[in-house]
């Protein structure tokens, strides 16, 4: 935007993040979960606010104690509490990172295309961003990554497993070497971990010894939470208390708390999904193939496919069809996210009516 | 803290912030509404949150467009909704207002004591902090403001009315001029508005025709809400939809704003507890006056009161009696907060045994 108002000379230009919010039959475009709480989870979710309500004119327990030694106990790998911090979705676990090791004069790393995020909240927080790169198939080649950060020694290297948007995850003797080779934070954002396929691991396992490392993750995903705004990450507790000096005081609400804390009580429940979300997003892979379009091995709950040319026409296709999916900004390629079987197939219908479309159009020109 | 991490230089040394969250009988010392929801706002609070959690696994509305419909019309003075921005608390819409309007090698001003966070939002996002000169009675001399003002042209300036901690509120005038004084944004805090005497005006009534000003507001202290963390301001449009270029996307959860809008919706009943709470506020005043001590005139719901000589042996004593109120840093002053009748009553009974025993013992040497 431009503007008469005295706002950061680097801002000036700039446009508001947004995948666009319209209501639409099928929304498959922000990597949701498709299934809601069920009824006894929401009425739990109604207790437990009740009885929080007649304490809300109180300030909340400003470092989440109970709420991070729930998370510990859910992530496993003998994690401690003072191992867990929480914030207002994984969003605010990045801000508060980049705030606390990047900045002004520091610089972050990042292989794009990956979760763009990563990117605009380095520039907001004033962080340079250095763009490492990715292979054409969307993978890592390890050589090449760790010479990238070797030379430029970031502030702050972000990796993605799996990767966001592409569906990638990475062998953990990648993360170990990018560890070994930076002198800096690294993140390993595992948004979508719960959706790996089998036996792919999680970076969780490399915690011990390495107090540089950093795993998030969120409750948005694999938890069916998105609206709910729980991200929260891993790492050394020393590395925790540093987030504390940039930490809004009373981030987390006394609501978010107790919401999330009764959500991980009814984690088998809502964990139930995700099983029904990977042999979901195992079935796009494999009938996104056979309409004839490439398609990006995935271990998250979306898949990565191309070969579409100008894909902002089979994005707008697909959504006068009634289905919203993602156009990530990649020439030739869209983002679908894993929903129902229904919408699956709503989605599937569509695809093969627009590709047949263009193909028709394509013979006539 | 110090630490082996590669935190920011400019962080080293800093201890985190925040009062002691201590479980005492008698909690006077973060300015909280001691008055709790009704059973019937509580009711109300768990329907809205049972409704919103069958689709918690969606995101929320990015722009919480009810919610600050709701907020323009609470506050009046015909506002619009695109004049209204929501979020995490008021520190979250500080530190917006700082990303945005600060940072790196910009200047905010601000006059302390005042609301500690200002300065350290500003420092959290690398903006340089100037320090103005508050009077020895806590006023702000007019003159002597916009001189510094003019001198120092800080990119962003915060004004607090009713201050934090003196419960000290701005004539309109001085803000007119700091705002003519300046070429930055303006800020005035207003989180305390609510419980100014009669004929204190509000810098709402400035805002036509001041593209650069805010105020700045909250539901923690009248609307008893700390716990759901809503802070909110209202200025120019232009310069709300700068803030979306730094806001977290989704950073408002679905259930605060669906519990923000039951709030306001009790707005009257809420608000009740404010006649009250100003009246135990002038007792305090005139109590604590009667005791010997200093008390800076109150627009809040607090009372600054001073000539304590070493306060932090004050603070001690009170705690020893169960109370907790808030030692800012003040040589001389405390800070309490105006309670229930009853838990005033404790304070000032614990208050006047406190200062017996300090001259009993003054006595005795």
């Amino acid at each position: 935007m431009d503007t008469f108002l005295p706002l950061r000379d680097d801002l000036r230009g700039r446009s508001a993040y947004g995948a666009p919010q319209l209501d639409v039959p099928v929304r498959l475009n922000t990597n949701e979960n498709p299934y809601g709480p069920s009824p006894a989870l929401a009425a739990d979710l109604a207790a437990a606010v009740a009885l929080a309500a007649s304490e809300l004119n109180r300030y909340p327990d400003r470092d989440a104690t109970a709420l991070r030694a729930d998370l510990a106990a859910y992530l496993g790998h003998n994690l401690t509490p003072n191992q867990i911090w929480a914030a207002n979705g994984s969003n605010e676990i990045l801000q508060q990172l980049l705030m606390a090791f990047g900045g002004a004069g520091r610089t972050a790393m990042g292989f794009e295309p990956s979760y763009s995020m990563h990117r605009l909240i380095s520039l907001a927080t004033q962080t340079d961003w250095v763009e490492g790169y990715r292979e054409n198939d969307f993978t890592l080649d390890p050589e090449r990554v760790v010479a990238e950060v070797s030379a430029a020694q970031p502030d702050v290297v972000f990796l993605t497993s799996p990767n966001n948007p592409t569906g990638t995850a990475l062998d953990l003797s990648v993360i170990e070497a990018v560890y070994e080779a930076a002198t800096g934070i690294v993140v390993v954002d595992e948004a979508y971990a719960e959706f790996a396929r089998d036996g792919v691991p999680s970076a969780l396992t490399l915690l011990p010894g390495r107090p540089r490392l950093v795993v998030t993750r969120t409750m948005s995903k694999a938890f069916s939470m998105a609206g709910l705004r729980v991200g929260y990450l891993a790492a050394d507790p020393e590395l925790v208390d540093c987030l504390l000096l940039v930490r809004l005081p009373y981030h987390l609400s006394e609501l978010t708390q107790a919401a999330a804390r009764v959500a991980l009580k009814h984690a088998p429940e809502l964990l139930n999904t995700v099983g029904t979300l990977r042999a979901e997003r195992d079935r796009l892979v494999s009938e996104i193939t056979a309409l004839g379009c490439r398609v990006v091995p995935s271990d998250a709950n979306f898949v990565l496919f191309g070969g579409l040319g100008d894909q902002t026409v089979t994005w707008q296709g697909l959504l006068d069809r009634g289905v919203l999916i993602r156009d990530v900004g990649l020439t030739g390629w869209l983002r679908v996210t894993a929903g129902t079987p229904e919408e699956n197939d709503a989605f599937l219908a569509a695809l093969a009516d627009v590709l047949r479309e263009q193909l028709l159009r394509e013979s006539q020109t």
